[in-house]
């Protein structure tokens, strides 16, 4: 393994020993591909919601909330073109009965070639993905002699499309038109109510429609512990602008987003842009925000150009008019869009990844090492951990005094057990930013230590003075 | 129609007309029993969250958060019992072929008698359901000639029960073990998170773990707007305590939940304990919160003593030990666990209701009259509108500067247009507990009218109060 692959396996070992991520049913064996998030997790979780929610909502006057429901009328799927398109070719082997998607059976024989046949193999599949052409994938995997890693032989059945969408029955089950899916992603929530928001809300274009949410992708491969789940959240902002303008909103909010992330304190060099190579149906422009997870560059954020498409497609399957008025110009039109969207599972992992760090504190007299998580402030599940140094001498008393001052305003923990040193280094690993030391000067002169997470630097500051501190960084 | 009925049609559409509640695919004519959240509902859904999770996990230093995932190990039903007996029976007409939950019909048809003979017919239906007599339920309804709606008709298929959970397909259609359910509650992800949590937050009972998250039950008559609906968001929190002191534990959470729901403020005399008349086969107590809506007192909140019920069934379907050692005693033991639990779209529905008020401001010179949303300052969507009296004079300009500097720290909204009273009223109608107006005295002596949602009553001002005077009111 590779030291990046390494540190991969570490930080998803402390996800779960320090409880961020568990896997999903774990005391009945887990289930594939799905995951629970533990205390500190699902703190953390929401605070990164919170923070994306309020930079879209309350600091974007022309951007408004939106939480649709899971399930939506089925025809929305095929005016999406998601019945008919989002499927994936998979081929089953028929003496292991495994199933495989195409292009993962193919890249990964691909990556046992040298360097420029595999690559000439993966243009080929392009080409024949781009076209449809079943057959011609099932005759390249068998030219190719590929086998099934579990029967190990070539014998394989048609290559077939393969709906990613969950489906289920809504209702009684005495009436078979009640077949509907959990959305495959949020953003048609947003289309479908964009009449219902722009009059009831009296929006006007330019204006955005920001919501977060699950989706479901019965991925036959899902893969990278969360980065890609078949139950995810999304957090997706559909901005709305006039026929014309949307390039230039592509290039705004391409922008905009990157500093979100930047805003975050991560180092830009692990972040980039990447173009998509092909475009969705629906698009005229589309760009990835890529963050160098440690195993590699991935997707972090889409930002699309979306046209018209969606609301025109509603438009026609629902044979309702999808139109705004726009006053400045005297004019009707079904606006054009600009999407920006990020799964909020990825985001966390990429804060996970950015912020954990194994350090070496080693002196010649002793060795020494912590793990910590350099998380944001912001972002931490807690924000201050109290400790008096002892259970006795009134010290107790005096860190309760603090915790009732403080916990209203954020979340604090407090600990009486074990050396100051061993609960500090379990706040590190938890990403704590700020730890308090009560001791017998606090008594004396009402000061107490306060400890810096990231630099391990103490200072005595006065007892009164830590909320304002600790708000102050997190406001 | 009652003028309660009234009143509740009128809150329907009030929501519908404000942006806090649209059906679900609305302009595909609707699904059945599904509710989107629009702009302003997305954001009152939101706090009454952040209300409740900040009350008991930063608030209740033995409570810690959970996010488990909606997708879950299908054993896990099977020992919760919610396979084999999460059902109503159900009967068809076979004319019609309109299919009926059993009591519902009976229910219907008990109301068309005189009291005293429906109320002996209602506690002969009690008494069947308890012992699963279909057949018996048949002969009721038989015997009392009850007919189907549409058809008109008596002729009844056999009684038959109809599981609630929603299922869907994971993976690969071949495999045919792969049958999951939607969750049907949320509580189950804590029982098998139990151990993960206890042992990675190194907790001691007695503690609490809360969670939030969408749960799905495929109800076959789904009533009364978003009071039940087949997709909904539960708020729950399992206490984990010693075998034995579950009593007592129980009686505190009750008393804790009723003051939590009074801490917004509501009249008292709306809210009523109702106890379980027939307990749950997991329960040695359970009490409803009843709350006083529209269309009658109903359950709003759940309080369980579920007793050891769900871990045992745990620890035996999954074969993993789930115990605790409490060295307090010294002793393992399974916790027992109470419970509480809110549907929070019911409590959004409270909350609406219970804020909702037609005035008549009608004086012998005028007509006049509002609506407005009484919320508490904590949950309105909105928290400040600001107001240039007019449109010139650099009076937009000081406005901006207020936005600014309050942005950052609650929900603003600007507005320019119309005529004062107008845009109070648009405010009075979402639920705005402030409104500012800047005019031409500001920048006179640099103040202005704040106008207080629920008296109307204005009151100048340092314009460089405002943003402390919301703060105070929110935090």
């Amino acid at each position: 393994m590779s030291t990046d692959q390494n540190k991969f396996q570490a930080i998803i070992s402390h996800c779960k020993e320090y409880g961020f991520v568990f896997p999903s049913s774990e005391i009945y064996d887990g289930l594939s591909a799905v995951y629970d998030y533990g205390q500190y997790g699902a703190e953390l979780k929401k605070n990164i919601k919170d923070y994306w929610w309020k930079s879209m909502t309350q600091l974007h006057e022309n951007i408004v909330g939106l939480d649709a429901a899971i399930f939506m009328h089925p025809t929305i799927w095929k005016a999406s073109g998601h019945v008919d398109n989002f499927s994936d070719p998979m081929i089953d082997n028929k003496d292991s009965n495994k199933r495989y998607r195409v292009d993962h059976l193919l890249e990964a024989f691909a990556e046992t070639l040298p360097e420029a046949e595999g690559n000439a193999l993966l243009a080929k599949m392009d080409e024949l993905l781009k076209e449809n052409d079943f057959a011609g994938l099932k005759t390249l995997i068998e030219d190719n002699k590929i086998k099934c890693t579990v029967s190990g032989t070539c014998n394989w059945t048609e290559v077939r499309q393969f709906n990613l969408m969950f489906s289920t029955q809504l209702g009684s089950v005495t009436d078979e038109a009640n077949e509907i899916y959990l959305r495959p992603e949020t953003a048609q929530g947003i289309f479908v109510n964009f009449l219902n928001v722009q009059k009831t809300g009296r929006m006007k274009v330019p204006f955005g429609i920001a919501q977060i949410g699950k989706a479901f992708r019965n991925e036959i491969v899902a893969r990278q512990f969360i980065f890609r789940m078949r139950e995810f959240e999304q957090m997706e902002m559909q901005f709305f602008v006039r026929p014309g303008t949307q390039k230039e909103w592509y290039e705004k909010w391409k922008e905009e987003r990157m500093q979100w992330h930047l805003s975050l304190g991560t180092d830009p060099a692990k972040y980039r842009f990447k173009d998509h190579a092909k475009l969705a149906h629906y698009a005229d422009a589309a760009v990835d925000i890529e963050f160098e997870f440690p195993f590699g560059f991935k997707e972090l954020e889409g930002i699309h150009s979306r046209t018209d498409f969606d609301l025109k497609q509603h438009q026609e399957y629902s044979r309702k008019k999808i139109q705004y008025f726009d006053t400045e110009i005297n004019q009707n039109y079904v606006p054009y869009v600009i999407e920006t969207s990020i799964g909020l599972d990825r985001m966390f992992l990429q804060v996970i990844c950015n912020a954990y760090e194994e350090q070496d504190l080693s002196t010649p007299e002793k060795e020494d090492s912590r793990v910590l998580l350099k998380l944001p402030a912001k972002l931490a599940p807690i924000k201050l951990a109290i400790f008096p140094l002892t259970k006795k001498d009134g010290l107790p008393e005096l860190a309760r005094e603090l915790m009732t001052s403080c916990m209203p305003f954020f979340h604090c923990f407090y600990e009486e057990k074990d050396a100051i040193g061993k609960r500090y280094r379990r706040q590190d690993a938890i990403g704590t930013p700020f730890c308090v030391t009560i001791d017998h000067q606090t008594k004396e002169d009402g000061t107490v230590t306060i400890r810096h997470r990231d630099s391990m630097e103490q200072e005595r500051v006065p007892l009164t003075e830590v909320r304002n501190i600790v708000m102050n960084k997190i406001m």
